[in-house]
């Protein structure tokens, strides 16, 4: 295998081109349809555009890392990846009613605020919105699975890939039904419920799939994809229980929502399944899932939380398992480059503060 | 062109055989997961292998009727296509708030009785069935593009195939977007827009689709592709107004729903934008869309709505449209067996009782 071909940038510019052009295409059709279809369009496009790139810039990064030589199948199977992200964070949203994202409005609220300006009664302005997100994941999963079913691989590479893109939206469908049947508390959480959910929900999109298809794109054996499906994986639970601590303990200007919204949806979370165990969560447990819960009743669950050691705890399942993990990937078999990105990505998910 | 190849039970038997197959992989899979998705993959399978199977039927009866010898391709098209009606069915009760189809509960219904019964408040219980539909949903998606994207066909078919699927999917969700923006009531729904909605949202998938792939999969020409576009977009506009019909005065234990249920939703017909021109609709515009109508003023709003002439009105539409079919079908250029099967289904369209 060789070591990188062509400069980051030119890649990242030719990826950006080609997710705009995707998505250009679909607002050229949408006006031969309705305003508000076209106005989805836009929004799609806004959100698909936006943000960090963490998977398709992985999926390309890897793709090079591992000696591959298709930059135009894996811009799109990139692209792919970024549009099935959309889907499953809208759909996300829509399942837990959010209107808000990362500080701004998402589709369901952007589309319910307008309905309501126009004169619609809140209740139907609503369904509007979770109605026009709902659509809106659906056309984003329809361009991704589009997109990877064209690729202009041989039939062995492009069969694979659709596996495990049939895998991950399998896998993350599971996730977040376990994720909404646990924030039911019809049952206990087990710690272990907890880390599996996280990992079907979050790990095996963001991580697994992007780092597997670009092994098949650039021709891996089959043990390194092995290698690099536990790599995934543990690089996602540490992504998740990050995020676990950031949404309770985080900035809330830097994270974009409010540190109490976790807790009033009564999110299953390892620092939950922790602190349950202390005595004193029985003063408080009637707070956890309170849809109606007062910031000031909030900061005094996300005390009891942290005075229960859960913190502490969650900090140090994620040190031990950062240092798992590095070595780990030193002792795998994989080139270099893909190996320095790799500790990389592992270090930003830990150290992220957003 | 050569007429039937293998008679209708056996074509039956193997689509409802690999329909099964297909289902019962992905129940398998579901069972290193929860409880609760196995439970959804139940019913998934369920509600997939009933029905009256009218897509898959039509792109097997017209793949033959074509002299297409490719029965495995038509087969597996047509499983898909059932797949998609499955999806398209339950995001569009989770986007009605429906909890019934057919006089039993949809999956929705289904999961949200269950956590109720284990003790789940009723807001919780329903969110929890509704993201459970959400998420079935997005499974039917992507097993329907799933089989498409694996065709055992030359390239360029498969090609083609996909750009109907992803077509279909386009048009689908904007006529669905266009039917809740309807509902709204914010501007006035014109008869054409109404038409369009109902050619969008139900004739493309049901008609337009399995037809056109199964011309495809047969190597029509693409005269004959345009003739069978046209005739698709009719039967569907037909299916639909009879559909509308039938929801406001046909008989409830027939459709398995109540008479009232378009009424209390607002739902914009070609039924609705006739009677709203009669001044009678002064009178009673304010019940049409009211989440809480009586059974009582339902009675009173649909007898408006038949004495402002609407009812016989449609039915002439229906009729006179049905007389332009059958015409158009006898001088397309169609082999006789799908000629007089389309004939059939124009009819069964329009006669139906549920």
């Amino acid at each position: 295998m060789t070591d990188s071909i062509t400069p980051l940038d030119d890649i990242a510019f030719s990826f950006q081109d080609r997710l705009a052009q995707v998505l250009r295409d679909g607002r050229h059709r949408s006006r031969a349809a309705s305003t508000q279809y076209r106005q989805l369009w836009e929004s799609l496009t806004r959100m698909a555009t936006g943000g960090k790139l963490i998977r398709p810039r992985l999926l390309m990064d890897a793709h090079r890392g591992l000696g591959g030589r298709d930059e135009r199948a894996a811009v799109d199977a990139a692209c792919a990846m970024q549009l099935l992200h959309i889907a499953l964070v809208i759909h996300d949203d829509v399942i837990d009613n959010d209107t808000i994202r990362r500080g701004e409005a998402n589709i369901s609220g952007e589309f319910a605020a307008e309905a309501v300006l126009r004169g619609a009664a809140r209740r139907e302005a609503q369904a509007w919105g979770d109605a026009t997100a709902l659509l809106g994941g659906d056309l984003m999963l329809t361009l991704a699975h589009s997109l990877l079913a064209r690729l202009d691989v041989d039939d062995a590479k492009r069969r694979a890939i659709l596996d495990i893109f049939d895998d991950t939206l399998f896998e993350s469908a599971a996730g977040e039904h376990s994720d909404v049947w646990l924030s039911l508390h019809l049952e206990e959480a087990r710690s272990q419920d907890v880390l599996a959910m996280a990992g079907q929900k979050t790990a095996v999109y963001s991580f697994q799939a992007p780092l597997l298809i670009a092994a098949v794109l650039a021709g891996a054996d089959t043990g390194l994809i092995d290698e690099l499906t536990v790599i995934a994986r543990q690089i996602g639970v540490i992504y998740q229980l990050r995020d676990d601590v950031l949404g309770l303990f985080g900035d809330e200007r830097t994270i974009g929502k409010s540190t109490i919204s976790d807790l009033r949806e009564g999110k299953e979370t390892l620092l939950i399944a922790f602190a349950r165990s202390d005595p004193s969560w029985v003063a408080v447990r009637s707070l956890f899932g309170d849809r109606m819960l007062s910031t000031a009743d909030g900061h005094r669950l996300r005390q009891v939380i942290e005075e229960s050691g859960a913190l502490v705890f969650v900090e140090s399942i994620i040190s031990d398992r950062c240092d798992d993990l590095y070595r780990l990937i030193r002792e795998a078999a994989l080139p270099t480059a893909l190996s320095n990105q790799l500790i990389e990505l592992t270090s930003e998910c830990n150290s992220r503060t957003a």
